[in-house]
């Protein structure tokens, strides 16, 4: 834990330094706003040149564009949250900003930089910086002191699907009145799953991982996601099974929570003896850099199994963290003479990673999906819906002396899950019409979108008098 | 320097190993054929089973293929890298090796992880694994010394471009009667290009790095990738406009020649002046690792402007690392509170995307080119072709006292560069027949396979007596 002693987010400097600009000038706040748009300006030119991108995509990955992207990516991420931390909010918001900003040139004319949105390299590290994230988070976490809060997880995470869905269907039926029933079931889907990334690397950023309410919201999300699966399993399964004119099959739902319980059980019981014994049999490996293989071995080896249970691969990430404690690799650490801790090896990669996951993300807002005739409406009650039904949460809490509201707003964000919902709609059909057709499918963006941005300073607005003046405990 | 000091490969103690088997076990021989076998059986029964394919799909990228491919991969990375190191020889052969069986278990009958060979994600790591490396190369050469030895190193360049290629036209004449004679130029430019991904990987893990032979051997192939640049624009212009039926515009080259000495020149000058300019800037930013974070946009910025002056990326990070030097960044360290060093922030990214890229290059290597009927002979002649031929660079070493030997085994492997070419050969036609049909291409990869699987044994049979008993300075 003494790694996390480094200041990541000087709240209690920030305020001081907006009146006294003269000691340390507030962080190129104009500059922000222009080296970005100058950088994508050049890489937009330069990046849509299509000889060069012809010779570069011979070598069959077009390696160039994901540097350039990288680049612009790092900078954007850097720039970003210094300018957000320097007026106390977390950098994650200001990685998003930047993301949101560079995907969204093409409102001012700049079309060059939008294949960012779907570049497979740039998601693919995305992806795996994700991971890191929550397999920090986990190292950090302890599975007695997650299971103490255990019931107050479960009730969090069944009251914050509950809620969303059952508020969600009049205000889908509402918007869209010749719709299926089904397509209301859906949009209430949309609504249940929290995507934890941006609510762990909130904490993360304000050092409160270990923090009571930091232990609920991160189990609570794991069952979210088990429930999430459910649900979606449950309303794809009557849509195809209306489609087949049969009867929905209940034995598929069961098969579906076996695996992903399985899978959590496995990580737990399994995971923990496999983890012992992998740190203990890699004391026989040579070479630099064993104790961080095994580690990252472990990891994705978790998150594959997670993503084959059909869960999302960051809960194995996460479940990795979680069961992997300092005493399995202390003798390999000892014989490698590794005098770095897990974290200090792990830290340099996600500083690499972790960014490129937040900055995409904001990449892929489209400010566009705002503008969009007759969806705003209907996505601005939606996103009510979702940020009050996720309130409900707070009433799940059982500890005394517990922020209960910081637990309803660290389960806001939908982030990708709900997208991945929305997107699985839109290939179902019911009687030849798309379950979830454009419009629908706007607003759940619009939703996502609003959700994942508004949790950061929220969190912070409520996380930040705990302190008691100091972010750094 | 220091850092570097790290028993990487233990020259010294492994050949005593061998002779007392009790006291510590030469690390799971039997094990390491057995292991990887297995789980390769697992991970392909599992990865080719569709309906879990088609869920994981939805999210856009296949990150479970990837993720099975990681662990696969890092695993065999790991026991082949053990496995090899404790017969002294460098962990990079039993990355390439593990890498060869991962990727022809299919001679076996098990197919499920010919996947892994085309998997845009793993490529990607890969890729960006090999700039990791060549920018680690580079942050401990010094443009000084580089430039010491550069009349060596344009020698070592030039012989090792011109020999194999004079050598290699009469071989492909010889095999291929029918063909083309530009076939025969096509032929002769792939046996040009050094990749020096793997001499600097077996430079590193003996130590070797700053060596006077090693920074001939780096700078020779800065030069050689720019010498096969300009054979590659000239017979491939030619080919085109012969088929044009116009003469050869010999300005292309000089466009393409300026181009690339524009970069060199540019990157030396204008990137020490940026570099130092780039760190003191972020001195005004915040949060945790900005350190690494300007040191990861420099190393991309310059790969991609390498990438875009038609030059292989490598080039640029291994420049990024040359003029990257401590004094730039001291303020930045000392106000950050980061002490680790550079080597060390990178040292982790490494760890975890090095090995990737080496067993990805082993998982290409088909073995089924090598039983192609009429294949073999030729194969056989432009291995011996391009290994001898690039013992002319051994004429090209000026300084004394300097291991000739070691400079021309060390230019030796082909890898990627020399499949690249071969792949534009097989895009290019004249009088509609392919330039580079399956034959000449099975051949080309038959001897960039050999030249690289060769080169690491040789290296290390030709560098281990100089040491003096210890490869550890």
């Amino acid at each position: 834990m003494d790694a996390r002693n480094s200041p990541r987010v000087s709240l209690d400097r920030a305020p001081a330094m907006r009146y006294e600009p003269g000691t340390m000038r507030p962080a190129m706040s104009s500059r922000a706003l222009f080296v970005p748009v100058a950088l994508a300006t050049i890489a937009a030119s330069v990046l849509t040149s299509s000889p060069v991108r012809a010779a570069a995509e011979a070598g069959g990955v077009d390696i160039l564009s994901i540097l350039g992207g990288l680049v612009l990516i790092l900078v954007g991420a850097k720039l970003g949250g210094t300018l957000f931390e320097s007026y106390g909010q977390p950098a994650v918001l200001g990685e998003l900003l930047a993301g949101v900003a560079i995907g969204n040139l093409g409102l001012l004319g700049i079309h060059g930089l939008e294949p960012l949105r779907s570049d497979i390299g740039i998601s693919v590290l995305a992806q795996i910086g994700v991971l890191f994230l929550l397999f920090q988070v986990g190292l950090e976490s302890d599975v007695k002191k997650m299971m103490a809060v255990g019931a107050s997880s479960l009730l969090v995470a069944v009251l914050g699907v509950v809620t969303p869905m059952v508020l969600g269907l009049p205000v889908s039926a509402w918007f869209s009145p010749t719709h299926h029933t089904l397509t209301h079931w859906f949009v209430g889907a949309t609504l249940t799953a929290t995507s934890v990334g941006i609510t762990a690397r909130v904490l993360a950023d304000l050092d409160r991982t270990a923090s009571k309410e930091g232990r609920i919201i991160l189990g609570a999300a794991v069952i979210d996601d088990v429930l999430g699966l459910i649900v979606l399993a449950v309303v794809a399964g009557i849509i195809e099974a209306a489609n087949r004119g049969a009867a929905f099959d209940p034995a598929t739902v069961v098969w579906i929570v076996g695996k992903s319980l399985l899978f959590l059980v496995g990580a737990v019981i399994v995971g923990r003896w496999l983890s012992r014994h992998a740190f203990r049999l890699a004391t026989r490996l040579r070479g630099e850099g064993v104790l961080l293989s095994v580690a990252l071995v472990f990891c994705f080896g978790l998150a594959f199994l997670a993503g084959m249970a059909g869960l999302a691969p960051i809960v194995g990430a996460f479940a990795a963290g979680l069961v992997l404690e300092e005493v399995h690799y202390q003798e390999l650490r000892a014989r490698q003479r590794e005098t770095r801790t897990m974290h200090e090896l792990l830290q340099p990669i996600a500083t690499f990673l972790v960014p490129v996951f937040f900055v995409l993300m904001g990449i892929r807002v489209d400010l566009g999906a705002f503008g969009e005739a007759g969806v705003l409406g209907f996505a601005a009650v939606l996103t009510l819906v979702a940020a009050l039904g996720k309130q409900a949460c707070s009433l799940g809490v059982l500890e005394k002396g517990c922020d209960r509201l910081a637990v309803g707003l660290g389960m806001i964000p939908r982030g990708e899950v709900g997208l991945i919902f929305a997107g699985i709609g839109a290939t179902l059909t019911i009687a030849g019409e798309r379950v979830v057709d454009g419009a629908v499918f706007s607003a759940v963006v619009v939703m996502v979108t609003l959700t994942t941005l508004m949790t950061p300073p929220l969190l912070v607005w409520r996380l930040r008098p705990l302190d008691g003046g100091s972010a750094n405990r």
